[in-house]
């Protein structure tokens, strides 16, 4: 009998799925600070107990990247162990804060299946959610990924795409419970600029980068417990280099857009992301945003603001495309969220 | 005065000596986290407070190898700052789990002296101990080592060799108060495998694999205090290179072997183990496991596992030794040890 | 607008002007944890609890230096952004512990002025506070930099050298509130020596050296959340090096100075300092103090020893300048410091 998980091939999955990953995971004070030491972060909300405190929260949350790394990370052992791309994401909220000393686990449903043409692979596509100790679902997100098939004489599945929205709604994005910007202190925050400074269709060079280093993104991704191997090991590609997972390209291109970005505090909705090139060590990860909307909450003296995050390495700012459409390649992550930012 | 520790030679140790090691170390959160994000580490009753407290424990202790690395650490100073070579381990038994807060400090005795045909270097035996902050015994394990003698002329001690049993009867093995695996959750915990699917002498191949930074294994080295130069400084050796942790090796090991051991959960006994190649930033880390033994244990659903973890930098699974009886080059770690696993 | 911070320039200061510095942050066990994995740090008060409670305290505090690279870091978006070079330190004091789950900000008053001759750059002198949540002033100390015009036309502002001591007097040393030696102990701490062994004058070489690493140097810095540009972007300097935060080599030398200085446990003053040359990745660092005096305190069992303390890259032990008084190449640092050891 054979111990060691050979992963799910694309004919293993069918629509309605349930899959429940495994090895919950306890996040506490040690994950808070060794996201700090990893990504220039630097959100007041999330750096100081007192300035979440005179938000309306019991104190400062761990990093909401935390939750979707950790949420995902699970999620690698089911559902991409055999990718050969991660194709989208839509469809992401954060639905409630992970405080320090909650336990993740979490699960994902198959949503869709469509076997492509060549025979050899399909995309599935999944609904993941993110659940703490008492059950409540702190994140959830779509996601869908190419797989390759082993038996490739089993049958197509029937084929079913999942009709998913484009762009979250900003009325269906889930605001922390008590969160209050009417007291926001900007001077301690960083910055003065609040959502109405902010014009739809900015755009904003967040001016600094870093040069990423193997040791660096094995200990983050290692920390969320993903454990593809592609990440890790040396001798796995052809070429000697290990891929550096995704999320910590958007962990850093996230930290780094504080600067000129240092209000727009959490992250609660993803509409959309693209891994659009792969990143090795040595390379240097700037970034730069688009305001792409705005919008009102119920929660006092808060607004929520729409933004793209580019994270390239090298190039010019805001080049994103060339003219046959396709991203350049020095842009590496182009990412479409929604943040919370005092009115 | 002279003011720094020149350490300890083979003439300074007498059979009968009690080493009280400095620096009591507090370990808590971070330590947990650090180690998650040092080693592919996901044993369920380590990662979750939840599923330690549905096995019996009050929350998630501190993973066993950091009982052992921080016990260790303090022994260096005192035991191991002139030796030539680590040489074996036995007796080893975890005897108390290590909570977040607990203090850890140590001791050790010389139980053993012989010195070597060549009247350079002899081999000292010790015993050490691991004590918490309530002087409870957490761990405690037997170590030789060849060390130099400073003074040549120093006259040869009585050969004192102990009489160290080969392994750790099972019925010897100390279980932490409450262990109980009657409601073990296999999925949480990631694979199906109780211990009656493991059969004596099966082999398994753990398949992932890490390739190793130097920044990596000084970060896990000097977390437990252990300050050997050759772990840290690269002009020490004639090659330039860093010599790393034995024990670094060890955790790297025994994390991937989750891949087919998942449900080995509690390193309980050290039974040997031998570093049988030195490890280099650059190298691949690969393991596999052999089943040597089972056991029974009087906790509710709680069996023991004997087994050997063998540790590699490349070459052929389950290769380990040549004709010549000597391990084969790539061979880093050959350690025997139970653990316990849902019967 | 502008989103992104420039930095401000010589031409931006005016004396008596008090710059509030943003991102107030809680530190807690995970900076606790991941400051001994980045340095060899193994003074026993800052190692565990209940050596901490022996001397008098509640239990062990965060490591003095992390206090002084938290309080650094949030001054560098305002006052070092545009610096040239980090010129001195004077009458740093640490004026109470920071223990876990203390949030640290600082503000920075404006005490001297002094535009170069040549008229594109000037010397900036800052009073820096840094407090914890309950406004304590936990640390503060003077500091001088180089910083460039922006506006060379800008009229050079009237020239105000502060007047600071060349040593902070041993009666003006703050100490910890209930600190009492009387009961140390000596064989937990690891090393026999009091202040009464020591002799002013007396040179003690820390024999142990650590290979510099870009991973641990950048983890460190953004951990403080010093996010200069110049320590984590390869393409920003034209060698395409990254220069190492000072406060990085200041830790390091600090934590192999335990090895002869075990007992020099707390740090409370900072005299003065200087970075005599760029730390980069790959370099060994070495160092080697000096008793430079020695005093009472008030405290039961507490003195005071006055240190240099010296971290080199290389060179002989002892040696700091050359015939022309200047530092040589191999040293990497100068610091004047006190800490209190058992009398």
């Amino acid at each position: 009998m054979a111990k060691t998980n050979p992963g799910r091939f694309f004919e293993d999955y069918q629509v309605g799925q349930v899959l429940h990953h495994a090895v919950p995971r306890t996040v506490k004070m040690g994950e808070r600070a060794l996201y700090h030491a990893l990504y220039p972060a630097r959100h007041a909300l999330y750096s100081s107990d007192q300035f979440a405190q005179a938000c309306g929260l019991p104190f400062s949350p761990l990093d909401d990247m935390v939750a979707f790394h950790v949420v995902f990370g699970k999620t690698v052992p089911d559902v991409s162990l055999n990718a050969v791309a991660n194709l989208g994401y839509a469809e992401g909220r954060w639905l409630a804060p992970v405080w320090p000393g909650d336990t993740l686990r979490s699960e994902s449903e198959v949503i869709g299946l469509k076997q492509n043409s060549n025979g050899k692979t399909g995309v599935v596509y999944v609904r993941t959610r993110g659940m703490n100790q008492h059950d409540e679902v702190v994140m959830e997100y779509c996601r869908w990924v190419m797989v390759r098939k082993s038996n490739l004489d089993a049958p197509a599945p029937e084929t079913v795409v999942p009709d998913l929205a484009k762009v979250v709604p900003a009325d269906q994005l889930v605001l922390p419970q008590g969160l209050d910007f009417t007291g926001y202190d900007f001077t301690l925050a960083g910055e003065p600029h609040r959502l109405g400074d902010y014009e739809i269709g900015e755009k904003i060079d967040h001016v600094d980068g870093v040069t990423i280093e193997e040791a660096e993104h094995m200990l983050a991704t290692r920390l969320w417990q993903n454990t593809a191997k592609v990440h890790f090991d040396a001798t796995f590609r052809p070429d000697g280099q290990r891929l550096i997972y995704g999320g910590h390209v958007i962990s850093m291109a996230r930290a780094l857009s504080f600067n000129g970005l240092a209000n727009a505090q959490m992250v609660v909705g993803l509409n959309g992301g693209a891994h659009a090139n792969p990143c090795f060590a040595g390379d240097t990860v700037k970034a730069w945003s688009e305001v792409l909307d705005k919008a009102e909450t119920i929660a006092p003296g808060v607004g929520a603001i729409r933004l793209r995050l580019v994270a390239t390495k090298g190039g010019e700012p805001f080049a994103l495309k060339g003219d046959d459409g396709k991203y350049l390649p020095e842009v590496l992550l182009d990412l479409d969220y929604w943040a919370l930012m005092p009115v």
